[in-house]
């Protein structure tokens, strides 16, 4: 390996209401992590608007935009419609490209509809920025899923790429092109890498986004949730340090064209992140399975992000550690959960 | 890096007889390499059945197959047709997947095409494979124009992949989808990745099959041919070397579920390449250019590749020297050029 890139100095302060009255088209954005963007630059004075296909396997949800709906445009399409991406895309000086099919097991059931989402679909969206939105910053959320079963901890971007699910093949295609089209077109594009993010406004009726979800919603339900396994080792990622991370690699120019992890500091087991859940919703019980057999050839492991390349570059660092987020997420959905089943 | 590992023995010779009687399936069968490929399993007795598209901007040619017309099936459909499938794979033993978009120029002003052939037909052919052929041995021909800009010569597996084109992205997904099918479904699958494959029976009407088969018709006219640049190094695989190396592949089980590379031992830049070729051919004289712009941005600059995992566990090496490979790439041609234009 190479040594690490001296940090530049990163801005004290990123102005985040330099969004204000900018265009900002959210691709999946009545999802988890597209409305709670959205809902950050409608605080800020942005013009926000909001694609999202509305599918029920994904995130998106009517109630995400609860309190701005009324200060947000919402357009439901899917971005595998090709004809509708030119009207939407055209005068956007920012495109979170947050639109995704996101459960590894689904990829494998059904690979088709993961390659046209998460691949075939970032094609277009390219092609078509290219042909009519040429000039704006374009960021898009990928997934720690492609590298597979880490060979070192904690992943960095240059560990082997090793995707053990179609899932992580796909997407990182979806990546490869935002930065191909970067060089060659000149588009501007930043890829994240998220892991684990959680939060307000997940789906929390199955886990479908992460396991976290359905461990939160059947521990305010008072019911046991299944840990399978128990000692793999996972970071977390509240969601607005996810929002900050979004909002600065949108505004950093020097960011173009490049891939970064976007991870948590807090490193916890299954067995502790299921004990910090149990504290903070009231202990409703678990439990521990073997891993299902069907699901063991697509485990990663022990998995943790670095991030370090992001945060000496911008800034950024996560702000929220594990237990204070999950308390927060349960202040959402102890008034919310009925929105999410 | 970590050290490459400890060759282990490697055969004495490989029995290609073994082929002898076995139902293999050549997809992309009537293009250069698939009908070498087919020549040499005709020679050892296999049965062998062709799939090719023909369709006319790839490498599918009705000539290659002279003299064993009658001895193997042709079967004319496209990769992308994914209800004939099931009836092409069912029963073979061995099933050599050399079906391809190769042009790199094509991949950016066709970005879709070259998706659904290199990502979305292998993704099918493979969940075909799963339903109706899950005992074939299967062998993937992939492309060195994944690793993008070498960042270290010569070029091994452990590379770091940044493809600089749209092919490269979507070969890689084919690659990836391979070998993922290997480890989940047990699919018995070897990929192999090629550098500029040259010799008979190869595409020579322009320079979608490597700049090599231009050069070549133009010599053979008496006329210049157009050198981009010159400094660029290259090494070179002559097709009998590439058949060898793909049999191998598909006998070696100790090769199932890995990546290799496979290229020449010869590192020539493009000038000391044209004078061989002028050499063999008779100068018919060359036009050195600067590179064009439009090809700048997905150039690869030096590329050669390590083939020495290969090597050392199947005891396969290059044979033909690229002067003597021109040679015999020129006898073919003397005689047979009219059928290639």
């Amino acid at each position: 390996m190479t040594p690490a890139p001296t940090p530049a100095p990163a801005p004290a302060r990123w102005a985040f209401d330099s969004f204000a009255g900018r265009e900002v088209l959210i691709i999946g954005g009545l999802g988890f992590i597209g409305s709670n963007l959205a809902h950050r630059l409608v605080e800020v004075g942005a013009r926000v608007s909001l694609v999202d296909s509305m599918n029920p396997l994904y995130g998106g949800n009517l109630r995400n935009i609860a309190g701005i709906e009324n200060r947000v445009t919402v357009n439901i399409s899917d971005i595998r419609d090709r004809h509708s991406l030119p009207y939407l895309v055209r005068g956007k000086a920012f495109i979170f490209n947050l639109a995704g099919q996101t459960s590894h097991m689904d990829s494998m059931t059904d690979p088709f509809t993961d390659l046209e989402i998460n691949a075939a679909a970032q094609l277009s969206l390219l092609e078509v920025c290219r042909a009519h939105a040429a000039d704006a910053r374009l960021v898009f959320a990928s997934t720690r899923q492609l590298y597979g079963r880490p060979q070192y901890l904690p992943v960095d971007e240059k560990h082997p790429i090793k995707p053990v699910d179609v899932n992580g093949i796909n997407k990182l295609s979806g990546e490869f092109y935002h930065i191909l089209y970067d060089e060659v077109y000149d588009l501007r594009a930043t890829v994240l890498r998220l892991t684990n993010t959680y939060g307000p406004r997940m789906r929390v009726k199955d886990a479908r986004q992460t396991f976290l979800g359905i461990w939160f919603k059947l521990a305010l339900e008072g019911r046991p949730f299944e840990v399978w396994g128990g000692e793999q080792k996972r970071d977390y990622s509240y969601i607005d340090d996810v929002v900050e991370a979004l909002l600065i690699a949108a505004l950093d120019e020097r960011s173009r064209g490049t891939i970064y992890n976007v991870g948590g500091h807090e490193v916890l087991s299954l067995m502790e992140t299921a004990e910090i859940v149990n504290r903070v919703f009231g202990d409703s019980g678990l439990v521990q399975k073997t891993y299902p057999p069907e699901r063991k050839k697509i485990d990663i492991g022990d998995y943790y992000s670095d991030s370090t390349l992001f945060e000496s570059r911008t800034g950024w660092s996560p702000k929220v550690d594990f237990e204070d987020g999950v308390r927060r997420t349960l202040d959402y959905y102890k008034t919310e959960l009925e929105h999410y089943l």
